[in-house]
């Protein structure tokens, strides 16, 4: 039962995935059920919502358009990637008394987290009673203090499958276009491109090699890597982290001038696989293609993991039980049960250890020439993914 | 029964699918039917196969090995972009006469429509009894005397899917991200582009604007053309065919010096997608970021079009057919029932109608803007992307 009467305001925060609906009908859902919420409202867009007083009445929303979002990619509230000023925070505050608003629960990564405990900080300071929870999500995989965020198996399958079905192309290909390079997602992190060998059965199925922000990109040592795979079978697949740097921290396509910026500072820069596509051809004298899936990596229905839209709606679930239990300044975590099979759970973890803060791949999970994942990575991935990854023929000789 | 006791030799050619192993196991399967073939051979890459007499015994390849290949993307004998030169197709002659094969059966485009015809005629040079029937493929939808190919429907179904989920992202990250360019295959025809529409179902959906290589492209309208889309909803998906060309020919990313052609001449040049998001952002001064999916639109299994497959495996099957029954110098088409429900049917056409020559989408099926398609199109090429399309929800106000 809740220490406070008042409505519970839900929010959708930061880059978008196939699951983050998931995680808001779960709240929505386990908010109703919890009687003592006096409204469910949603915030349209974030944080700018708030600002704005742009909400939703999320409680009165038709049964059969929950169960639709379900199903639904991206964040159904809208989102955004609002760096609250100094006066936001408070001005937040002025509404949520205005819509007697004194639970809010935030579904997001690591802005998301920073966003929340600077509300909830704000609050404090006026005296204003107000409990706020994060629920995780984001397809990197970044967050700390969790196992695995939700939105990372469903990017993760994403990338596992579609790798491999790229490989077969190249392989047929290999008379023609014998090297790819896929660029995917991952902010800062090779969360992502490692999951593109969990697909991988075989020497010859792709990826042959992957490259991590983790590890500075060395540009010969690359075009080593890749002569020396397509000397052997005559083909070569690439995976690499959109942000992968090198040793002096350039992105790889960094252009001088009109390089946009959002509002966290994070830097948009050119595509690193057409960079490195021209430098394969250059170096090898071999065509290079790339494919840049881009935001249909982590929107994708038809790779979605079944894992991960279970544990996205477990997320949802418990942030809103938290916030029903009196808890706040809280990010949802999602914890591994210790035996096999794969099980998970959720506990929790304070704000202010998540808010801005990165976990990248550990060195185990990474083999010693930083081109490639280890079996410790499989063994951790794998079960996020989901089941019934499909089976893949070649022609017998 | 075949005029002629002799091999067959199946190729796969040209640009790989998600449906061309289905045209090869049809082919297979049929040409074992029909008793009169001695054997069932393969060619490795091609016609590249045939000249390095790289050949593999279909005839015996175990059954579930087929059975896996119906739903394995990519072309399992592999493929290959070579031309002839004037002395290959002797060449090619010579070895068919050491290995005794008396049909070629080649799934390809036009390119492959042509080498098979170069084969043919030096048969009938020198006098040597050859059948050659080809099967079509292609994802790019271009061949004449056809209703569609093999191979369009399916990544007709993935881009059609993947905007529509990739537009919903966009709308939830309006405020960050306002406008995304996804960028498709389709070598010199928008019939590719074009299905991104066959997903959409009111006006907010993806894609709001298209851009096809049969209309000179012009950068000063497209930003007219954003803009007013991003006026009137506050964000804007556009789909542009790789290929887009303005008033003087040229492709959008064209780039003077190291542009690698391929053998029958078609040029490789930079992203027109990344070129038209930085002309955004510095006209529009809003971000604007793109999807480019390469080859995993056309090896995507997970959006592979049901409609497609039995098509597919219709034409290999057809194919086979024909030369048990003494056919040469042709191609399988497709043919479309004249009454609803949509129905599909095999013909054949003249290979010298198909040789090197490409289909363009029609007048009708381009709106007056040359911007979007018409509801014709819709009707054309809803059919062949297959039943279940996925139904997405938004939240009710």
């Amino acid at each position: 039962m809740p220490h406070l009467d008042g409505a519970i305001v839900i929010g959708q925060s930061g880059g978008a995935t196939a699951v983050i609906n998931q995680t808001l009908v779960g709240a929505v859902r386990e908010a109703k059920r919890c009687a003592g919420f006096s409204a469910v409202l949603g915030m349209r867009n974030g944080i700018e919502g708030v600002l704005n007083e742009d909400f939703i009445d999320l409680g009165r929303q038709d049964e059969k358009i929950l169960d639709g979002l379900l199903f639904t990619p991206s964040a159904a509230l809208g989102s955004c990637r609002y760096r609250l000023n100094e006066n936001d925070a408070g001005k937040a505050i002025e509404i949520f008394k205005r819509h007697g608003i004194r639970y809010m629960l935030l579904i997001g990564g690591n802005d998301s987290a920073r966003t929340s405990l600077e509300v909830e900080e704000a609050a404090k300071r006026v005296g204003y009673e107000l409990k706020v929870v994060a629920a995780p999500k984001t397809i990197d995989n970044d967050l700390p203090e969790m196992d695995h965020t939700p939105g990372y198996g469903s990017v993760a399958r994403f990338v596992a499958v579609t790798t491999r079905e790229a490989g077969f192309c190249t392989e047929a290909m290999k008379k023609a276009d014998p090297v790819k390079i896929v660029e995917v997602m991952g902010r800062n992190s090779g969360w992502i491109a490692a999951a593109s060998a969990l697909g991988k059965k075989t020497e010859k199925d792709a990826p042959h090699l992957i490259y991590f922000p983790e590890r500075p990109f060395d540009s010969g040592k690359f075009i080593e890597d890749v002569k020396q795979v397509y000397g052997k079978i005559g083909w070569c697949v690439i995976v690499i982290s959109e942000t992968i740097r090198d040793k002096k921290g350039r992105r790889i396509a960094e252009k001088s001038g009109n390089v946009l910026e959002d509002a966290f500072g994070h830097k948009y820069v050119g595509c690193a696989a057409e960079k490195l596509c021209e430098l394969v051809e250059k170096k090898l004298k071999v065509r290079a293609r790339y494919d840049k899936p881009g935001t249909i990596q982590r929107m994708s229905m038809a790779y979605v993991s079944e894992t991960d839209q279970k544990e996205a709606y477990m997320a949802g679930k418990a942030a809103a039980n938290g916030l029903a239990d009196g808890k706040s300044g809280i990010m949802v975590t999602l914890v591994r049960g210790s035996d096999a099979p794969y099980s998970c759970g959720t506990a929790e973890a304070p704000l202010a250890r998540i808010a801005s803060t990165e976990k990248y791949l550990p060195d185990d999970f990474i083999n010693g020439d930083g081109n490639f994942i280890t079996e410790s990575f499989v063994d951790y991935a794998l079960p996020l993914i989901g089941p019934r990854l499909p089976n893949f023929t070649r022609l017998g000789t």
